[in-house]
């Protein structure tokens, strides 16, 4: 079995109103010095097997089409067999 | 200059229905032997200065109470300083 982890990131010059309303709150909440917030998505993905060759260019593939708007996201994805 | 990385992800007895349609769609894209998906958040805090004492509890209990729920909810925090 293996383990996919995929974070999906807006592209650092979108701007983020999740984010920047977290990093209100965490200042509020008496967090002083907040410089940034940005707010994403983690998706764990468990697979039969070893993902190697044309499983693992697919996966990779839909990564950044399927789980991630490469318009505006930017992903990393890292495999734990 | 720190960066905290949060990742919050629902606890595994609650039902994922985001991950279930994610995993379909896998499916349905020609992705073989998919068993399990979730979808969770990533926060990225960037914070001034070091983060430690006090101010890294309190940035841990928020972690806990803010960014995530603790009721449906689990999270991990690392601290990159």
């Amino acid at each position: 079995m293996a383990r996919v982890i995929v974070d999906v990131m807006l592209k650092p010059e979108i701007l983020d109103p999740q984010g920047r309303a977290v990093q209100g709150a965490l200042g509020r909440l008496g967090l002083a010095g907040v410089t940034d917030v940005r707010q994403g998505k983690q998706f764990t993905i468990d697979v039969d097997g070893v993902l190697e060759g044309d499983r693992l260019a697919l996966m990779e593939r839909l990564a950044g089409e399927l789980l991630s708007n490469p318009v505006i996201e930017d992903f990393t994805m890292r495999v734990e067999q």
